[in-house]
C-alpha cells in the first residue's frame, strides 16, 4: 500500500502537462488520494503544479492545499482569485478553512470570506478567526453531532443523521440544553440499543471532559493524552459548546512541541524550517551565536589572566578545550534528562533523591574520565604534578556542570520559562565558562602559580 | 474539568490508609479516572500505593496499572500472585495485556499465561507476543469488528454488535474472505442506511489501507499521519486481517521519535528517564563524554604543536573558546535543520538550492560575528594584523562548520544512520577540533610563524 513517487511518474506527468492532454492528467491523478498529489507536487516546479491544480476539481484540490508546503499553497493561492479561493474553502472543515484565510493579506481575506456560498460554514469560519493560534479556539472545529436534551431518541438519530453528513468522524455525539449549554454526551451504542421513545435526558452520560476557548493548545494536548479521548467538546465562557478538538488536531501540536524542544536544544529560536528564507533563518539562529559569542569572550579574560600560568605549564592550556567541552555535554545530558522528566511528568520539582542520583551519575563518570586522562597525561607528557592538577580540576568541573545542568531547568520551570532552553547554547557556552574558571583556579592551589 | 491532585487529598487518603477504612477509599476514590488515580498512587509511597491498588477492584485497577511510572508498576505486579496478574490482564485490551506480561520474568510469564479465564483472550495475547516490539505487529490489538463479504447487512449488524461489545472504539468494519483475508472495509453510515438484504459484497469499499505485521512503527505512524487515518487494519504474510492499529497507539511511537531526537542531541544514547537507575543513567551517557574527551585529545596536539605561536601572540590561545564554541554551535544549528527537514519531508537528500542557501546563512551571520570581532580585538588589544588572522579564520570556521553541519546528517540519513546523531556531541566537538585546526592554519598563513 505504500506510496512512493517515480521518476517515471513525473515525467509522465510533465510530458502530459507539456501536451496539455487535461484529460489523461484527470485520468492519471484521480486515483490517488490527495495526499500523494500534494507530495507530487511539491516535487514539480511552480508552473506545473499550478497547472495540474487547476485541472483538478476543487474537491480533490481543496484537501491537497492543506498537505501542500507553505511555500508552494502561498504561491498557488496567489494565482487564485478570491472566488475560486471561496470554491476550495467551501469544501474544507472550518478549522482548516480559517486556517487557510488566516494565511491570506488583509485585503484578500475579506474579500474570500464575502465569496464564501455556504453562510453557516462561513459563519462558522468567521467565528474560528477570533481565537488565538494556540488556544483550544485556535485548533477546534466547527464540525460536530449535537443533539437538545429535550428531544427523544427518534428526533436524536433522524437530526444526527442530518449533521453528520458532512462530518468525517462521528466519535460521540454531544448532548446540550436550549441555550447550547453542553450537559453530556451520547454514545452511538446506547443509542442503537434503546427505544425511540425514550427522552435523551434519560439516557445521556452527565459526567464529560470538556475545555474552554481559551485553554492552551499544550495542555488540551496533555489531556486528551492523559484520558485517553478521540475527541475533546470545547465550551465558551458561558458554557456553550462551541466546538471539538479531534486527536489528529492535537498530534501537530504534539509534534511542535517537541519540535520546539529540539530547536531550542540546537540554539534555533521561532519555529523555521529547511524551506524557510535566508533572512528567517539567520533571524532564528544568529542571537543565539551572539550570545554565545559574548560569553565566550569572558572565557577570553579568564585565560588572559592565566596567561603566565599556561606559559609556566603548558600543558595546562592544551586542555582547555577538552575540559570545556566535557563540562559542555555533561551539563547538557543533565538538563536533558530533565527537561523530558519535566515534560512527562516523571519530576515535578527539585527532588533531593534525583539530585543525590545526577550527583552520583557525575561522580561515576567524572572519577573514570579523570583517572583516564591522568594515565593519559602522565604518560605523553610526564608532570605528573600538573596531571594531578588536571585530573583533580576536571572531576570538579563534571560535578560543577551536572549541578547547572539540573539545577537550571528545574529554576526555568518555575519561572514559567521552557526549560529546553537550558540544552541550548546559552547554558553549555556558560558552563564552558564555568568550567574554564573552576579550572585555573584549581590547578592554581595545587600548583602554586 | 482539570484534575490537580491537592496536599488535602493526599493527606486525607493517608489518613484512610492508617485507619484501614477501605470503605472510605473506594469512595473517595471511585469517582475519579483512573488516569487520576495513578498520578495519586505515584505520589504515595510504595506501601501506601500497593495498599490502595488491592482496595479496589480489577476492572479499575487493570487499567491504573497500565499509567503507573515503571517503577512502581514492576513493584506491585511482584506483589501480585500469578493469580492476580491474570485477573488484571483479563480485564485489558490485548496490546496491552501483552505489554504488561512483557515485562515479567520468564518464569512468571507461563504462570500468568496459564492462569487467563478467556480463552479466546489469551491466545490473542500470546499471538501479539510473538511480534517485535518495533513493528506494526507489536504496537497493533486484536480488538476489530470484522464481517465475512458473503454476508448480507442483517447478518452483519447482528455480528457487529456481538463483536463491538468489548471494542472501545469501532473506527471501521473491515470485510474479510472465508480465509480470513481483508477485502476492505464498511463504513458504518452505509450500513445504517442500505437495506438489510443487501450482501455486503455489494455495498464495502475496496480500497483500503493496511500495514503488514512486520511494518516498521515509524512507518505505520508516518502512513497514518500522512493519509489522516484514525486506524489502520494489520495484515500477515498471506494477507490474512490480524491486527488493528488505532491512532493512540501510534502516540507514543511519535513522541518516543521526537525524544530519541532530543536525547540523541543532547548526548544520550538508549532511553532513559529520570526516575532510571544509576547504572543505566551513567550507561547511557558515559559513552558520549568519552567520545568527546578522545577527540578533544586530538584538540591537545593542535594547541600543542602551536605553542611557539601562542606564545608569540597571545590574543590567539584567548579566544580559541570562543571558536570553536561558535563552530559547535552553528554546526549544531545547521544539522538540527536538517534533521528535521529530513524528518518532516521538506528535504528528501542533498539539494544544492538548500546548501546555497544554508552558506548564505552562515556567510552572514559569520560575516556579523566577525567584524563585532575585529572591532572588540582592536579596541582591547591594538594587536590589527592578529585582530584580522582571528576574523578572518572565524568566518572560515563558520563556513566549514556549517558546510559540515549540512552535509553529516544528510551522510547518515543516506547510510541508514539516525540523522539526529549529527545534532550530538560527537559531531559538535569534531566541528570543535576541525575548528581549532583550522583557525592555527589561517592565523599562520596571515602571521607568519
Amino acid at each position: 500500500m505504500e506510496f512512493k513517487i517515480s521518476k517515471d511518474l513525473i515525467q509522465q506527468l510533465e510530458q502530459l502537462i507539456q501536451n496539455r492532454d487535461d484529460r489523461q492528467l484527470e485520468v492519471l491523478l484521480n486515483d490517488l488520494h490527495h495526499a500523494d498529489i500534494a507530495e507530487i507536487l511539491d516535487e514539480l516546479d511552480f508552473d506545473e503544479a499550478t497547472y495540474i491544480f487547476k485541472v483538478l476539481d476543487s474537491e480533490k484540490t481543496a484537501e491537497i492545499l492543506l498537505e501542500l508546503e507553505d511555500d508552494l499553497r502561498e504561491n498557488i493561492l496567489s494565482r487564485l482569485s478570491p472566488k475560486e479561493i471561496a470554491e476550495e474553502l467551501d469544501e474544507l472543515e472550518t478549522n482548516d478553512a480559517a486556517d487557510i484565510i488566516a494565511e491570506l493579506s488583509k485585503d484578500r481575506k475579506v474579500e474570500v470570506i464575502s465569496e464564501l456560498q455556504d453562510a453557516e460554514h462561513a459563519k462558522d469560519i468567521v467565528d474560528l478567526l477570533r481565537y488565538k493560534e494556540d488556544t483550544a479556539g485556535g485548533i477546534m472545529h466547527k464540525e460536530l453531532v449535537k443533539v437538545n436534551e429535550n428531544w427523544n431518541v427518534l428526533t436524536c438519530v433522524k437530526e444526527m443523521r442530518v449533521q453528520a453528513e458532512n462530518i468525517s468522524k462521528v466519535h460521540s455525539i454531544y448532548v446540550v440544553d436550549d441555550e447550547d449549554r453542553l450537559k453530556g454526551r451520547l454514545s452511538l451504542k446506547d443509542l442503537l440499543t434503546t427505544s425511540t421513545k425514550t427522552p435523551i435526558s434519560e439516557v445521556y452520560i452527565r459526567k464529560l471532559n470538556s475545555v474552554k476557548v481559551d485553554t492552551e493548545d499544550v495542555e488540551v494536548a496533555r489531556i486528551m493524552q492523559k484520558y485517553d479521548l478521540e475527541a475533546i467538546p470545547v465550551t465558551d465562557e458561558l458554557g456553550r459548546l462551541v466546538g471539538r478538538i479531534t486527536i489528529d488536531d492535537i498530534l501537530d501540536v504534539i509534534k511542535d512541541e517537541a519540535d520546539k524542544d529540539y530547536q531550542l536544544a540546537a540554539g534555533i529560536t521561532q519555529d523555521v524550517e529547511a524551506n524557510d528564507s535566508i533572512l528567517e533563518l539567520t533571524k532564528a539562529r544568529l542571537p543565539w551565536l551572539l550570545i554565545g559569542m559574548v560569553i565566550e569572550i569572558i572565557a577570553s579574560f579568564v585565560l588572559k589572566s592565566n596567561e603566565s600560568a599556561f606559559q609556566k605549564y603548558s600543558t595546562l592550556i592544551i586542555f582547555v578545550p577538552l575540559l570545556s567541552a566535557t563540562a559542555g555535554n555533561i551539563g547538557v545530558q543533565a538538563s536533558a534528562i530533565v527537561v523530558q522528566g519535566l515534560a512527562n511528568g516523571t519530576l515535578k520539582k527539585f527532588s533531593r533523591s534525583y539530585f543525590s542520583k545526577e550527583i552520583a551519575v557525575a561522580m561515576i563518570s567524572g572519577t573514570i574520565i579523570s583517572l583516564l586522562l591522568l594515565g593519559y597525561h602522565s604518560f605523553m607528557y610526564q608532570q605528573y604534578q600538573v596531571g594531578l592538577a588536571i585530573s583533580i580540576s576536571i572531576i570538579v568541573v563534571i560535578l560543577f556542570a551536572a549541578t547547572l545542568g539540573t539545577l537550571v531547568p528545574l529554576f526555568l520551570h518555575k519561572n514559567k520559562i521552557d526549560p529546553a532552553i537550558a540544552t541550548g547554547p546559552f547554558v553549555s557556552t556558560t558552563n564552558d565558562v564555568f568550567g574554564i574558571i573552576l579550572y585555573f583556579w584549581i590547578a592554581q592551589m595545587i600548583l602554586g602559580f
